[in-house]
């Protein structure tokens, strides 16, 4: 039986797009080789970098406006550190907001890197809400935000307007909503979540705004450099990228990212109801901040815990436990886990409730 | 018909590897889950992170001395970045032997970043040959070669002496020969050629070198961060992890780094001999620095090009064509790749000589 995969990431992909990565891995293009064995320069692998680009472009709605989608390495981590080494000014100044532990991870690296101002932070709450109402100074050189927070399950809905360039760490709900993506000067994402599989990072950047720190930046770490490489600076990760392509090219066959959003609206409204209604469970996150990727939620009895375990496990639901550093549960809806998953999850929960309750 | 793969890098894998990952792509370890769609954190990839990094250590001969492997992200590249960071003290200097490409690329990344003396380079004489005969300062905070020049098709036989730490890029000929590997402080790897995917680097590093530099290393770059979180400091590449496992598995299996050893030796002969005999090509590098991963020859008559590529692509041959920056040929012929696949070069070339000498 296919499990209901809730994993925070690495996470399920549509299962056509496992089918298809592992013929490839057999026998790419009909080539008589496997994905794994083919040079990246080969023409084969060139146009799947190529498409895989474009397509990024074309499903933010970003096709012709100056920016660059490069496929790189290192995680959404490698990327805490190639943010300020690529726009922080030397003597410069940059701007975080604190919404999390990825946010609280960027955050880290850029202070050991240069002045970082801390806008906003709901830490001292358990990062349960995202934090409103901040100043983003005029005068740094980027503000830095997270879309996202998978382990605390909040999400920014509305994104604040500042003139100075914008930085977004999207890895954990790319592709899942509409939004005015020309808005942001830099988004990163860790591909492990609506994208492929762990190992490649996207970054989608405005052109305009590098070149201007006055540094100099290693190669690896400079966004121009792989621009200018066409995101084969070195050898890419192959494989990843293939299998990004095939989850992307899914997805505009879904209808792109409109077509989507309310598929995962739909799931999140089904199971946030359940949650706010069963008298067994409480959410975590403030109401108007909870996340349409991530649900995280308590038993009110935590005695309860082996008990209910024990029910969801049995329904054929795996990667349901919450993170390691908080507890509780946490339900991760991403792109390509469907409905029918979320109802048997609910039913679960109404009928653990009809016999612990 | 299985094609005869010469590719330089991505290259080819022992085809059982791409068999059982294919499988683990529809069904991992009989979990009902793809390898694509689970945690890192889960018991059976951790299982496979830890097996993969003593095996390292294993065929290596490096168990017990004090030594770590790490799998980590952005390709050989990204090593040449952060050898500097983690070994170069302030107001310290690097040495490196500059044998090709590679080694230029590391040398560019370092002299960025810090005083770097080049020690010797064969650059004059289009990298055809090892230098030899340097002086490697007894200050410099350590030494840095190239094993394997996979473009110009040479090889490092013996390494210098000296009381300095000593790091090898060995990316393409890691796990082909057997060397005194407890001569080296640190050994860093892509992992496309003997070892797995392309979106994987090894690093073995001797745990004694790190932590005396003075210097604030970024987390992400930091050798002793991913030490201390067993390489999961972030999410790694799990199914390129998964995938040198599975390599690792099989050249145990076939004996280790002795057997496959003699094997390596006995395809590089077989090549050499014909390259030398055969009146119709010429061997580019110094005989006596040849590489036993990477032979690269000319034709003679540079007119007869288009009548060879015929001949072997004919035969199933793909991946010869030398680098784009040198032209030519080059068979690679890294731990997967059969006798029987050089021997079908072999009848080509010779079968080539008879019509067109």
């Amino acid at each position: 039986m296919k499990k209901h995969n809730y994993s925070a990431g690495p996470c399920i992909l549509p299962q056509e797009v496992f089918e298809k990565s592992a013929q490839a891995i057999l026998n790419f293009n009909d080539s008589g080789l496997s994905i794994l064995e083919i040079s990246h320069r080969s023409k084969d692998f060139v146009a799947v970098m190529e498409e895989a680009r474009a397509l990024v472009l074309e499903l933010l709605g970003l096709q012709g406006k100056g920016y660059q989608a490069l496929f790189l390495q290192g995680g959404a981590s490698m990327e805490f550190l190639r943010v300020p080494y690529n726009l922080l000014r030397d003597g410069g100044k940059a701007s975080y907001l604190d919404t999390g532990t990825w946010a609280a991870g960027a955050i880290k690296e850029a202070k050991a890197f240069g002045e970082t101002i801390v806008v906003a932070s709901s830490k001292e709450d358990k990062y349960n809400h995202i934090p409103k109402h901040y100043a983003i100074p005029a005068d740094a050189d980027y503000f830095h935000c997270t879309s996202n927070n998978t382990i605390y399950g909040t999400q920014i809905k509305e994104f604040p307007e500042t003139k100075i360039p914008v930085v977004c760490d999207m890895s954990s709900d790319i592709f899942s909503r509409q939004l005015d993506f020309s808005k942001f000067d830099l988004i990163y994402a860790g591909a492990q979540k609506n994208m492929g599989p762990a190992g490649v990072t996207l970054v989608v950047v405005k052109e305009a705004i590098l070149g201007k720190t006055g540094r100099n930046i290693p190669n690896i770490l400079n966004y121009q450099q792989h621009i200018e490489k066409e995101s084969m600076y070195n050898t890419p990760a192959v494989f990843a990228v293939y299998t990004s392509l095939l989850t992307l090219q899914w997805l505009k066959r879904q209808g792109g990212i409109p077509a989507i959003e309310k598929i995962n609206e739909a799931k999140a409204q089904l199971l946030y109801a359940e949650i706010d209604r069963n008298p067994l469970f409480n959410g975590t996150a403030v109401t108007e901040d909870r996340s349409n990727m991530n649900a995280t939620f308590l038993l009110k009895d935590e005695t309860q815990a082996q008990a209910f375990d024990q029910y969801w496990k049995e329904a054929g639901i795996s990667g349901l436990t919450g993170h390691r550093s908080v507890g509780g549960y946490r339900a991760s809806m991403y792109n390509a886990l469907p409905l029918e998953s979320v109802q048997v999850l609910v039913d679960v929960m109404k009928e653990f409730e009809k016999t612990n309750a």
